[in-house]
C-alpha cells in the first residue's frame, strides 16, 4: 500500500501565527522523513492567482486553486500544510470535500493581540481605512465550528503549539499511515 | 529513502495526441502502482489559469503554473504527467530547470495530419481566421531541439508509442527510482 497523504490547513485572523506554524510543522515531518509542502496563500498569490483582489469572489477563487494542489499532493501521498486566511466557512468546508483527508487547525488568537503583532503594518493601515476588505477589520473572518484542532497563539508558546499539532495528527493515526513504507527517525525533536 | 518523483511533459501541435498518451501512461502507471496525477493543459485553465488568454505572456503564466505543481508533486515523490502545447521552446527550458527531474515528450505529428484529426473543429475556425492566437496556424510552435523521447503519432499505434515512453522512462531508471517501496505487481500489461 502506498503511503497515505493528508491535508493540514491553518485557518485564521492575520498575524495570528498561520504561517509561523506551517513552516515549523513542515520542519518537524520532515525530520521524520515524511514528503510535505507549505502552500502559503501569499506565495501562492505570486504564483497561482497572480492578480486576484480581496473581494469574496477573489478570497474564493484563492482558496479553490490551493484546495487543489493540496488535493493533488495529498492524492500522490505527500502531506500539504496550506496556510491562509480563508475567511469563509463553506469554502474551507468546500476544501474539505475536495480533499477528503483534511485536518482543519484553527488559530484562534484575539483580534486585539494580532492587532498588536501586526507584522506588516497592515493593521494600522486597515484601521486608517488606508486598507480595504482587511479580514477582522473591513472583511468578515468566521470561525471554524468544529475544527480537528485549535490553537490558542497568545497563551501557548510555539512549542506548545506545535506539540498540540503533532499530538493531534498522530492521534488521527495520520502520521503512521503517511509514514508507511517510509524510511527514517521514529522520534520528533523539538 | 522516499520514492523519486518525476515529471513526464508532453509539448506538441494541438490535435497530436498530447492528452491520449498523458492519460494512458496514467493508466498504465497507476497499475504499477505510482502516484500518478495529470496536469492537462486544458483542464488546467479552467482552474489554475482560468482567465488566461493565449498571448505570448499568457501562455507561459500558464506554463508556469502548470510546472510550479508538477514541481511540487514531483518533489513529495508523485508522477506529474503534463500535457500541454507549450509552444516555446525557452518556457520548456524554464519548466525543466525548476522541475529537476525532468522528461521533455515530444508528441511529433506533421501539422497536414493534426488538422485532418481536428477534434474540436478549432484548426477549421483557426484556419479561416475565426480563432486567433492559434498555435500552427497563426502562432508559433518551437519543437524541443533535444527531447528525451519523440514519437510520431502519425506513423505508431497509440500501444506502440506507450510501449516507446515506458521503455524510455524505464531506461532512465525513473520507474524504478519511483517503485521503490512501493508495492504492487510488476509487469505493466497492455
Amino acid at each position: 500500500m502506498s503511503p497515505k497523504g493528508f491535508t493540514v490547513w491553518f485557518t485564521g485572523l492575520p498575524c495570528s501565527g498561520k504561517s509561523t506554524l506551517a513552516w515549523m510543522l513542515q520542519k518537524q515531518l520532515k525530520e521524520i522523513n515524511l514528503p510535505v509542502e507549505v502552500l502559503d496563500g501569499d506565495e501562492i498569490r505570486q504564483i497561482l492567482t497572480k492578480g486576484l483582489g480581496y473581494s469574496k469572489e477573489d478570497r474564493n477563487e484563492n482558496i479553490r486553486r490551493i484546495a487543489f494542489v493540496a488535493k493533488l499532493l495529498t492524492r500522490v501521498g505527500g502531506v500539504a500544510i496550506a496556510s491562509a486566511i480563508s475567511p469563509y466557512r463553506d469554502t474551507r468546508d468546500w476544501a474539505r470535500a475536495q480533499i477528503g483527508n483534511f485536518v482543519e487547525v484553527y488559530v484562534n488568537c484575539p483580534l486585539e493581540v494580532c492587532i498588536q503583532r501586526d507584522v506588516k503594518g497592515h493593521y494600522a493601515k486597515a484601521l486608517k481605512g488606508e486598507m480595504q476588505h482587511y479580514t477582522g477589520i473591513s472583511d468578515p473572518y468566521e470561525p471554524p465550528l468544529h475544527p480537528e484542532i485549535e490553537l490558542h497563539t497568545d497563551q501557548e508558546s510555539l512549542d506548545e503549539s506545535i506539540h498540540k499539532l503533532l499530538d493531534g495528527l498522530a492521534a488521527r493515526n495520520l502520521i503512521a499511515a503517511a509514514r508507511k513504507q517510509q524510511a527514517g527517525p521514529t522520534d520528533w525533536k523539538l
